[in-house]
């Protein structure tokens, strides 16, 4: 569904990827049984479960899938969903699909029970258009309907127009700028927000409808006329959630590292560690560019990411996003 | 970009084209000639031109222009618009395309001017979902933005909300109906109708994310609830634009065949034939289902759709238009 990356970015992913896979992995085959000889008998083995499957790359999971689904004629990742349980079982059942299925599966998760706005902005807004179309498509595969339709029932008024635009749009990809655009854009987007008319029209539209590389230069053009960040404009002064979901937006789209290492802060400042958010993140970016997620957080935390999660967290779960993080 | 028609797909639509391409079609290069002999020395051959073009299918027509362009290193349909003019002109330029780019093309000239409501409505419920995403990509290629972008920078409040919606949403297009779910919704849909609250929020939510079959689920169960179909709920005793907007979008979606029969009988009806709808219909259904629609309208109408054309029209655009109807 997604193109292959080009050499250069596969190259640069690999690099940026925390992800750690032996030099010999054992075959898929001997990978399936010594899952299944973890899961039998009294108790489960989760140290070989996450020994094994932390560190197999998406390609090798879905090897090992078919082989013990071809073995045992049985479905590996419900079998492992009937042998843990709790915030371990959710991260180990996520990472067991590959990028694409995971967006599905994690959107359809923030829209039960109370919804997380955060993860429909990042599916929307962190994925390149063509990533978000095959989330999407994935969805429909999975779900039988559609992102949008799920995304409109659990919400209402403007943050359904705001987040239904966001997770609609196929935003033009290209890196061309129209400046005098950004110009007038930008102007509209300050006069509204420091009328407090966050959920104005015109809003919407710039956020919802305008390519990646357009906002960013309507954002930067903010900045530089009105002195202050339009980020900073969201979030002072008013307690309600649609500018904050505006500043996700934001946030998400001028750098989604830096997005995810503030998560990764919030998340781990609390007295009890955010474990959903944490796992989150650390689960769909192990793969592709969490090294630079955790760079930038050891240079503003002041201290390892290891050992911040190390501090806050404990057990198989602890173990598990550890492997991950390439401890 | 499009998925390859199943065999079966390819043959009735083959079957329910109007375009007629004779057996023996000359060479690429030969068509070419023939077609730089037409545009040379004094007055253009309009006839040649279209004693050719309109009878040279999507992927010929692409080999004309490739052969015309390494023969005289010239753009054939930038010499075809310097060479005619008026609505002739419109039809013939859109006719070189092939389906997906004329779509761009189409939705495109929609927005420029005066908007053209029923163009666009037609370009996101008309297509399927893989078909929409084509031409949404083609129009990123062409245009170098998104059709979202642009419906949104020429609409205002709820046409807005609806059109943007319409053309953004990436329906999920399985045949699953969810029953109870097409009784609610038909339910709300009437509620909201009655009250002439045609721009309720609930009404964007469903006309923009539900998927097709379901929508037609809804449909009939509106019409079996309630005694009357939402068509005509739609269009009693209310002057404004939005219901007239549903109700195309309502029409489009249920058969847009009858759709564009009706269309053509307008444009037909008028004092001065609607050149412009009746030359987007044809060109757009010629090559795919114009032989269905064209029975509907004879069957309607009480006359054959040539003859009714053959009295409204004249001059090129009647002969080109005429020899796409398959006269």
């Amino acid at each position: 569904m997604l193109p292959a990356p080009s050499p250069c970015e596969g190259e640069r992913e690999k690099e940026m990827a925390t992800l750690r896979v032996p030099l010999q992995v054992p075959s898929a085959v001997e990978d399936a049984k010594n899952l299944r000889m973890a899961c039998e008998g009294w108790g489960t083995d989760e140290k070989t479960l996450i020994d094994i499957l932390a560190h197999r790359d998406a390609a090798q999971r879905l090897q090992i899938i078919q082989s013990y689904e071809d073995l045992y004629n049985e479905n590996l990742i419900k079998r492992l969903e009937s042998e843990i349980s709790g915030d371990f079982e959710k991260a180990l059942y996520c990472w067991m699909f590959n990028q694409v299925q995971r967006g599905a599966i994690i959107a359809n998760m923030a829209l039960k029970k109370e919804l997380d706005y955060r993860v429909i902005v990042e599916t929307a807004c962190i994925n390149s258009t063509k990533e978000l179309l095959a989330v999407k498509q994935a969805y429909h595969d999975h779900f039988k309907h559609s992102l949008e339709e799920d995304v409109a029932a659990k919400t209402t008024g403007d943050l359904r127009m705001l987040l239904v635009g966001l997770v609609s749009t196929y935003r033009y990809d290209g890196k061309e700028i129209d400046n005098s655009l950004a110009l007038s854009e930008a102007n509209i987007l300050h006069d509204v927000i420091r009328k407090k008319l966050f959920n104005h029209d015109e809003v919407i539209r710039i956020f919802t409808t305008r390519s990646k590389a357009q906002l960013i230069a309507t954002f930067n053009i903010y900045k530089d006329e009105h002195g202050i960040s339009i980020s900073k404009d969201l979030s002072s002064g008013s307690p309600d959630l649609f500018p904050s979901v505006l500043q996700v937006v934001v946030r998400s789209i001028i750098s989604p590292h830096k997005y995810f290492e503030k998560l990764l802060r919030l998340a781990l400042n609390k007295e009890e560690a955010d474990e959903n958010a944490l796992a989150r993140i650390i689960v769909t970016r192990a793969e592709k560019d969490l090294q630079e997620i955790k760079n930038i957080y050891e240079e503003r935390a002041n201290m390892s990411l290891i050992d911040a999660i190390d501090n806050k967290t404990s057990g198989n779960y602890k173990y598990f996003i550890l492997e991950l993080i390439g401890n």
